[in-house]
């Protein structure tokens, strides 16, 4: 098969699409024919050398797929070859095969499409699993998301307000903004202009946002504790501004209110499953309904995967950056 | 009526003992005849000016007490003149009398005796919404209690024993240890001999410790985010090593890791009814049957309220100061 291989960290062009051996699934495990894969930061972190498959990963990037079943590894129930399927993985994205467990694997929900079902598995976990699983966001309480315009973001908006929950976002221009309005967003916050903790407590009567997603890490932790409303939940997701951050304790416990930090790559096999069938449970009837949709920025070859890692790091894109098996 | 007054912040001498108004039962109220309260941390940071009493609540120090009905407000029902209770308060433990509303009220279980139970309502109420309702440690578990020869300690390793999980504890002394020890600790650790990081990674095989109850904030944030393992949570609920400190995002995120901070006092009292609801579902039943037992250190004269708070002060103590009303 071809995959994406990454022969020494650096820029865009440190892609390369090129012949490697194809996977072979284990005890457990299908193989997919890959039809797109979709990029996430955490792959442009990857291919700059900071961030290493997990033991046992395929060493090609690509944390999310969509495809057709091609083979059964043993032990494997309920699933058939030439099935339409997304999946979450830990790596191997980048390729035209990769093998992935079972409970990984998620049905091609409604309208969507094949292509664009690689725009959900990552997104749609990482929300859930944040946003409802950890951080419980209730009907009448109010989520603040960071990079509302993100793939996470839009997704994000879109499940809150699926809950009945009310939205704060903050995006860099006025597009973006305008972009999350239309998703539903409630609360649009420019960060180059505003100060996201005043206008959300403006917002509020003063009380502060219930739960938060962000993706900035230190940069943000001071505010965002501010930002937070008595019992509020702030859920980090990523560190683009920074790993270490003072936190005000006493802000915190003055409000009662909780940090949480997670990943999803490096969890074991169970947690991923366990996520993947919450997801199926209470998320994929909403996209079954077209309730909620996944937001698609674009759609590149994925032999040209240097230029979807710079279409994601000028940061000008709406939602997903697809790359679709030539 | 009797009570202890702070005329002006200072040294345990500012505790005076002196005539005051007699509280009155509101709406949802009872009137308690005290015969002892109990003597918490809180109660010297309010003698010292640093921790005034939430709006409502009584200027007297004192977040729990014992003691019998002695008056019912309006809408009170379940609860008769003459009960033997003891109760959570926001404020007026050190008194005579006190108000209080009736879903703070929990009876004297088993054969603690009217006295000994002024030792509970703060300390299991803590524990018990900390370390299980928020923190939810399991069974097999292992909980690390900094400060395991306090009130809330002692408290914290009966109830963690007593749900099969396995506890560590800090302290400062061999002698507190031992008394650790007696109660279940299952590994103990001298904080100014050794390193709790390095103790609780060898004694949990590397993994660390699950859940960290820490009354120590800034001081201990970093050491007690690199004791925790995998899915841990860290629960603050007292700052007396500072308020601010460095949060290293990374290492929680690499852990998928929580932080909470808590305290009972300025909760609304639909919060503080649920928890003594929980208290009496969960714990009180190992009160009734002798599995968990208060520790008193001693029991001072509430009119010598100044000598039991330079008693917590020196922190020569183990288990709670009670104050016996003369």
């Amino acid at each position: 098969m071809h995959a994406i291989t990454i022969s020494e960290p650096g820029g865009p062009e440190a892609l390369v699409w090129r012949e490697a051996p194809d996977p072979v699934p284990g005890e457990g495990e299908v193989l997919v024919e890959v039809v797109a894969g979709a990029v996430n930061r955490a792959d442009v972190l990857q291919r700059q050398g900071f961030y290493d498959p997990p033991p046992g990963a395929s060493p090609h990037p690509g944390l999310e797929c969509s495809g057709r079943i091609a083979g059964l590894g043993p032990g494997v129930s309920g699933w058939s070859v030439g099935d339409e399927v997304c999946a979450l993985l830990s790596g191997g994205g980048y390729a035209e095969k990769v093998a992935v467990p079972a409970g990984q694997l998620l049905p091609v929900p409604g309208d969507v499409g094949l292509t664009r079902a690689a725009a959900l598995p990552e997104v749609v976990c990482t929300v859930w699993s944040n946003v409802f699983m950890v951080a419980h966001l209730r009907p009448g309480e109010t989520l603040l998301v960071h990079g509302g315009s993100s793939g996470i973001g839009t997704m994000a908006i879109q499940l809150a307000k699926a809950v009945g929950a009310r939205v704060a976002v903050t995006a860099g221009t006025r597009q973006k903004l305008d972009r999350c309005a239309e998703l539903g967003a409630d609360i649009l916050i420019n960060y180059r202009e505003q100060d996201f903790v005043a206008e959300i407590k403006e917002a509020t009567g003063g009380a502060g946002a219930d739960v938060i997603l962000d993706n900035m890490g230190a940069k943000y932790l001071d505010r965002n504790v501010r930002a937070l409303a008595v019992n509020g939940r702030l859920a980090i997701i990523g560190m683009q501004g920074g790993v270490k951050g003072e936190l005000d304790i006493g802000a915190l416990l003055a409000k009662r209110a909780a940090i949480s930090a997670t990943s999803l790559r490096a969890r074991p096999l169970a947690e991923k499953a366990a996520i993947v069938a919450a997801v199926r449970e209470h998320v994929w009837p909403l996209l079954e309904a077209g309730r909620v949709r996944p937001v698609v920025d674009r759609e590149i070859a994925m032999d040209d995967a240097a230029e979807a890692h710079r279409v994601l790091e000028e940061s000008g894109h709406v939602g997903k950056v697809l790359l679709v098996v030539p």
